[in-house]
């Protein structure tokens, strides 16, 4: 354990958490003080880690989705377990009927069930957005929905690429969970970039000149 | 407070606890029982519940974001506030020289500065990303950033057309905020929408005609 711990650059306590929670299989017992890792464990510590770190899941729901991956349960299944795993929450008395609507509207050109997590996450989104006084931003969702349909078709595009079903189903867990944190990162610098070209254009030139000579 | 609890639909419990949690200003002593609470005090509540739910913010976080659109600080500075609030909290041992490196290549046309959260939080994710043994994913990181420029100019659109400092501030706030929840749910259900034309096209012939015949 302690070149596995060393290997991952990941304390051995933590490793030993992992193992509690469930979400790290034992070693291979050797001997009563000595157990057999493989690469399969230090991917899998990885894995953990990007789970409950960048992409932000609780270790019940990083459990549910390394269950998912491991099951030999369909591909779009895995797929829904990860969706629903990386969604926001939703209070039912955060969705209204109106803004069920509003999504439906907005999404009417999209081949999707009721049931699909991201309509009623939509929803509760669209209801706080415009209880908080927020108005006219129909142009603004249109084009964040713009957006989706073009993130949507590059993860597809990638799932593709990946061979087997069970490397699929780990770029399906991992995609969609760590996609929603790497966009969001995305979009603050594309926020900075674009306010500096708008405001301050000279400072603009002179912050990609900087970037371009070093 | 009854009364506000009721225009609000929020329990008196709650409100207390907004204001113990310095989210909300006392209303106006009228008598030892009696405050008089104002539109403000409506859509303060609306606000806070909206950070809090939806928007997945802690108390200390929502009173900072509040705090910046109190405060008289220019909108840059407000601006910058709500990008940090909203902002996945970055692990500095998640980051390594290598992984900003490939954002710098990444973002090389942005006119970003390398104080920008979004540079350490992209970094944060690709290294977690390729930890995992996701490979050849230049691609979809590119993918990516073009949709976030494409978000990030939706985000400046809305700002323009709000007429007064305070409204572009609160715009702002929960923009950002409320923003990243609104495209991860979207993400939801682009990735069904695409899946489902692309390996099930008659069956999304017969959902968008169901849905268009409603």
């Amino acid at each position: 354990m302690s070149e596995l711990s060393r290997t991952t650059s990941t304390p051995v306590a933590t490793i030993k958490y992992y193992q509690r929670e469930g979400l790290l299989p034992p070693g291979l017992r050797t001997s009563p003080n000595q157990a057999q890792y493989s690469d399969e464990h230090v991917r899998r510590i990885h894995l953990i880690r990007a789970l409950l770190g960048p992409g932000r899941l609780d270790v019940a729901t990083a459990r549910a989705v390394i269950g998912a991956i491991d099951s030999d349960a369909p591909l779009p299944r895995v797929f829904a377990t990860a969706q629903r795993a990386a969604s926001v929450r939703i209070d039912d008395h955060d969705v209204d009927a109106g803004a069920l609507d509003r999504v439906d509207d907005l999404l009417a050109d999209f081949a999707i069930t009721a049931e699909n997590p991201g309509r009623a996450a939509a929803a509760a989104v669209i209801r706080a957005f415009e209880a908080v006084g927020q108005r006219d931003a129909d142009d603004w969702y249109r084009r964040y929905a713009e957006a989706a349909l073009l993130v949507a078709e590059a993860d597809l595009d990638m799932l593709e690429q990946r061979p087997s079903r069970d490397e699929k189903a780990e770029t399906v867990v991992v995609g969609s969970v760590l996609g929603d944190a790497l966009f969001a990162a995305l979009r603050r610098a594309a926020q900075e970039h674009v306010s500096t070209i708008r405001y301050e254009p000279g400072r603009a030139d002179a912050i990609r000149r900087t970037r371009s000579s070093r």
